[in-house]
């Protein structure tokens, strides 16, 4: 029912849903190992619990498409991810808690370097320090004009040279090419259109993109900035709304405690180490109904295309199922946004094993939780987006359809 | 092809397609069994058929959603079950052939015990014999005056406590809630619009609700009605119209003749065994190219929550396989509308097991007809309402889609 809205058959109820979600998970299997980083890995916890759940492999999109983050987990959480596709701006932005009101147009921050012809010669401004950052920052939110069209404007740091502006006004549509051209030696591209409604804001930001340069002028790295990811914020339903699911995210990352609060969810702050992670679970698992656990570095492993890093993580993530299962709740998913094969260094369209464990799942024959046991699966092959009515089936959280 | 019309491709033929649906046939294992009630029975001819057929299995609507008999039934026979979603008034007016037009808005009738002060205090009036039941019908219709914006109004006896009655009259919608509380010791509740367009409705429910609660008021046990499931009847496309096939439904519940009807398909009346099931399909197999034969028990025992007696249910309908297959079918599909498992005690979303066999099928490895092992067949997983394609390609009755 992805082109229906499944949540009018959704019931209250008090049982507890665990989403773990390891990033990246999927692998490739590799000349120089003898399978995928979750073939290698020892694992006896994850195979023990897929020994008694019902297993099968995801596509976050359709096959053969890979995804970015943000659809990535939408998909996971039951949010069409085309229909619910968001620009980065708003991701980034999402990750450090902004304020966003239904007026606002988001884009990323790039601080670079241009030379005096204006010409780019660092993308990064020279990996600028976050103290940096956030000075300059504030520099330019108190010297900016906001253009007479904008009832506010807001520039915010996140990490390193990365940052966000919204644009905050009436009526103001946000596709916009980005101005980043992606490579050294050239100019800042000026902001342009995608279409007819989004033409009256290129105007402020082109006036916006030439006061910073004005006002940044003086400083040694980041003296001028590049624009991407242009959105319009909108509100999305909630989690809650949705599915009565009070949830709760637990992540280390700012991206995906950002995709956490988009839909609703609480999200736990300070947080760094795996196993600070699933102690936090333990300690709010009486709190909420609905839990996403998210693992962080086996995506960072992938995209280094270290696998036998990658491998360590899921082997240390397995060492912490044990506790995880005393907590009993009544659906546990174990599956990853998306496949990261070390092969690969990047994300990549492989569709991603999933392993579902409740007193009602169907256990099939699956024993080893990996790519190629998990095709034969009682879950089969299926789209991420289905994965949350599932779950909330076997959470006895699902009405039936029609009489 | 279930957002298109598939049946632009659909030819004539002389081969015969056989659905042998057993109701509920999807289970789950058990903690005191050994597998699920597909994997104890002793079915060696659903399992020889199965080796020489194709395997899979089926979701009724989409992963996680347990459909009701309706939707259930319509995506088997090629109807997108979301799509022709149909109100439970219809399917029991249905049931008893009622003789519909395009200007009837349809309700279930529950016939419940009132108190003096109005307030329910039996649901079922008494379990209302069904004798009662028609003389009741007969007193409703004859004394009730129907409202000036009707044409007229038609109260028909089902079984038990359950009638239907219908509003014919042109311009009217049926999107009203159900009257009845669901509850004892509460007020029937007053109809209500759930649109704009059903609201010149009400007062002509209204209306119905208070005379007849005047003219029942001497009943010992059915003094008043409650009303469920309101739906604009709607003319469907037959199975005729849009796959040329001539077609017969062989049931012994009302609800599943009355989908058959809806579908334009004959249907046989006073068989009440399943052995006299089988016998009818030999006696009728010259005269048509589709037959859906409908087996409720597997349902029944199911949702009464006994294993045992739906293992037997499936042992029993497994003995007459060798004479279905002396009538040589060109397409045979054995399958479930939707699984029913015992430990449930009612419909559930898991996937239901489909075997196909046609001399076209292409094989596969499975040679045990049950949940676990039907994933890994030829068809994989998939949702019903693709069955009638394939089963049609299978009778070769299809044609090639674009040059």
């Amino acid at each position: 029912m992805k082109n229906r809205k499944f949540e009018e058959l959704v019931t209250s109820g008090n049982s507890k849903i665990v989403f773990l979600i390891m990033d990246g998970l999927g692998g490739v299997e590799n000349d120089e190992q003898s399978g995928t980083e979750l073939q290698v890995a020892q694992k006896p916890n994850l195979d023990g619990l897929a020994a008694k759940a019902i297993c099968g492999l995801l596509d976050p999109i359709s096959p053969g498409i890979t995804p970015g983050s943000g659809p990535a987990h939408f998909g996971l959480f039951g949010y069409d991810p085309v229909e619910y596709n968001i620009g980065r701006g708003v991701l980034e932005a999402a990750g450090i808690d902004f304020p966003f009101t239904d007026d606002d147009v988001v884009a990323r921050i790039n601080f670079c370097t241009v030379g005096s012809d204006g010409k780019i010669t660092d993308r990064r401004a020279g990996r600028l320090a976050t103290d940096d950052n956030i000075r300059v920052c504030e520099k330019l939110q108190k010297q900016i004009n906001k253009h007479a069209q904008l009832s506010d404007i807001l520039i915010r740091p996140v990490k390193e040279h990365r940052a966000v502006v919204a644009f905050r006004g009436k009526g103001l549509f946000g596709d916009l090419e980005d101005t980043d051209p992606q490579k050294t030696g050239e100019l800042p591209l000026a902001p342009k259109a995608l279409n007819e409604q989004s033409k009256s804001i290129v105007p402020i930001v082109a006036d916006f993109i030439q006061q910073a340069a004005a006002i940044l002028n003086d400083e040694p790295r980041a003296n001028m900035l590049l624009l991407r990811g242009f959105a319009k914020y909108r509100r999305f339903p909630t989690m809650l709304d949705r599915f009565k699911l009070k949830s709760l995210a637990i992540a280390t990352y700012p991206m995906y405690k950002g995709i956490a609060r988009l839909l609703g969810m609480d999200v736990l702050e300070g947080i760094t180490a795996i196993k600070d992670e699933f102690k936090a679970l333990e300690e709010n698992f009486s709190k909420y109904d609905f839990f996403f656990l998210h693992i962080k570095p086996t995506d960072s492993r992938g995209e280094d295309g270290d696998f036998a890093a990658k491998v360590k993580v899921i082997e240390e993530v397995d060492t912490f199922i044990p506790g995880l299962l005393k907590l009993n709740p009544d659906v546990l998913v174990v599956t990853g946004d998306h496949s990261t094969p070390a092969l690969l260094k990047s994300h990549s369209w492989h569709p991603v094993p999933v392993l579902l464990s409740s007193q009602f799942c169907r256990k099939d024959k699956v024993a080893i939780f990996d790519e190629l046991n998990c095709i034969t699966g009682g879950l089969g092959r299926m789209e991420s987006v289905y994965l949350m009515q599932v779950a909330l089936a076997n959470a006895d959280r699902l009405a039936k359809f029609g009489a």
